[in-house]
């Protein structure tokens, strides 16, 4: 009834729909070509699509069909994709490279940059309020949700904490909150969206929650360990690039052994929410895993 | 049963209540204090809250609690004030005044203005999908039509086309199209908005989109008008400063009395449309009249 792929597989075949459904849907609308060109180049910057593929992997764990959450999942990758964009302007980080290719506004200007990320956003909550796969009820609870976990309350808020963090030493739960706001909050989103579309119960929904809180943990956490142990070829940005700010970070914190070790209990934490469903676990846990065990 | 008030006496008493309300919403959610305080600034930064007027002035036009439209106006009213502050970015429109006050940027710093717009964008949503005087088929229409006029088919569309037509000698219909798109569609908004609260009739709904788009032209028109006679004072942004950077614009294009006769045209297409509808039209008359009449 539900045969299982592998997470390499569902990756690249729903990667591959969310980049083409993605550029697609922008392309189909009436715009300026300049605003369109600069919206779909970073769409098609590349990325893992990590939240995304989260998505509708947690819609197959609830065993219906990935692909009821198409638009859900690919109004999250353009907010994933105008935030980069934002952070990347010379104001924010100054960024010239971004998956290895030149920034927004490096080809297109800081204006068209600004305005390109402003018009995902906003097209974002269009794609799934005209979502005709949905009903009213759930794309009301969609938007409410991404709008909290993206806005003021979670990813914006987190941005502004980062910046004012910076040059500053952190106590490790000041440095997990900025994580569980500016990363964290948003892959919340991509499990318990998945679970909204999927008719998931309140307490299935808390699970949810519990593993991918981890899960987001483990992510910075790691991204943290590969800013120091990585190469500039798989990261696709100047290695220790971090640290020349003199950011604070697990590793600097706790040492590298100690966020190793900080690391495997997110890892197990969200494994242990996971078990408590009677679903499908296999891809959510590939991707937790994954996560653990990523180079770039 | 619809006792008639005086634009102005409404304009005063919901003016400030949408003022409070955003203020009040704002200040309620948790996040970074100098965030917060970006935000509430160019919230309080004044204005005419014509937006959010036109809105509730429609609810009541068909004898409906104008307070039905509190939360939709006021998320109206904040993506006016986000666009403005990404406007004035150095990047964009490089303006250090707006309103007769220093810009968000100005006193915040470049990044966190930018992050005061995402933030006004995104919750912007929020707080429609929140409102829980109005059922969910009503906010995922609210929400698909604001995400559409403020998008890159709305108002940011228009802003591209707008910095693209500068230094360039636009024909009236290419200045009409930006203006159709940057002004215009957040206009439409506002009237259909009032009329899917008041459960308008798909006929009624076409009558107050076509008001709209006249009352825009107009405004737009006006806004010309007074970058040339008005005075510094009065509109709080250097007077000239449109054709110091040579743009096109009404009075340049059709002469002074041309642009005049045009203003005028678009505001008798206007009454004439809510003429052809059973509702009571004093208010909306009254704010189609003030466009044309105003000094500021």
């Amino acid at each position: 009834m539900n045969p299982h792929v592998d997470l390499k597989e569902f990756q690249q075949q729903h990667g591959e729909l969310i980049t083409n459904h993605m550029v697609e849907t922008i392309d189909s609308l009436a715009m300026p070509p300049t605003l369109k060109g600069a919206m779909i180049y970073s769409l098609q910057a590349g990325g893992k699509r990590i939240r995304p593929i989260l998505l509708l992997a947690t819609i197959k764990a609830f065993n219906k069909d990935p692909l009821l959450g198409l638009n859900t999942a690919s109004a999250l990758e353009m907010i994933h994709t105008y935030s980069l964009i934002h952070d990347d302007l010379p104001a924010m980080d100054d960024d010239d490279l971004r998956r290895g290719k030149p920034t927004n506004h490096k080809i297109f200007g800081e204006a068209m940059a600004i305005l390109a990320g402003d018009g995902l956003l906003t097209f974002s909550f269009q794609l799934i309020a005209e979502d005709n796969d949905l009903t009213s009820d759930m794309k009301i609870r969609l938007i409410g949700l991404l709008a909290k976990c993206a806005g003021p309350q979670g990813m914006v808020g987190g941005q502004v904490a980062d910046i004012e963090g910076e040059n500053k030493q952190l106590s490790v739960t000041e440095l997990e909150g900025i994580h569980e706001h500016k990363t964290g909050k948003l892959l919340i989103f991509s499990v318990l969206a998945g679970g909204i579309v999927s008719e998931a119960s309140e307490e299935e929904l808390e699970l949810l929650e519990k593993f991918a809180y981890h899960i987001g943990l483990a992510f910075q956490i790691q991204d943290d360990i590969l800013d120091i142990e990585g190469s500039e070829e798989m990261i696709g940005k100047p290695v220790g690039s971090d640290e020349s700010k003199l950011k604070s970070t697990y590793p600097s914190l706790l040492t590298m052994a100690g966020a190793k070790e900080k690391l495997h209990y997110h890892l197990n934490e969200a494994l242990a929410s996971l078990k408590q469903m009677p679903i499908d676990t296999r891809l959510l846990t590939e991707i937790a895993q994954l996560i653990v065990a990523r180079n770039h």
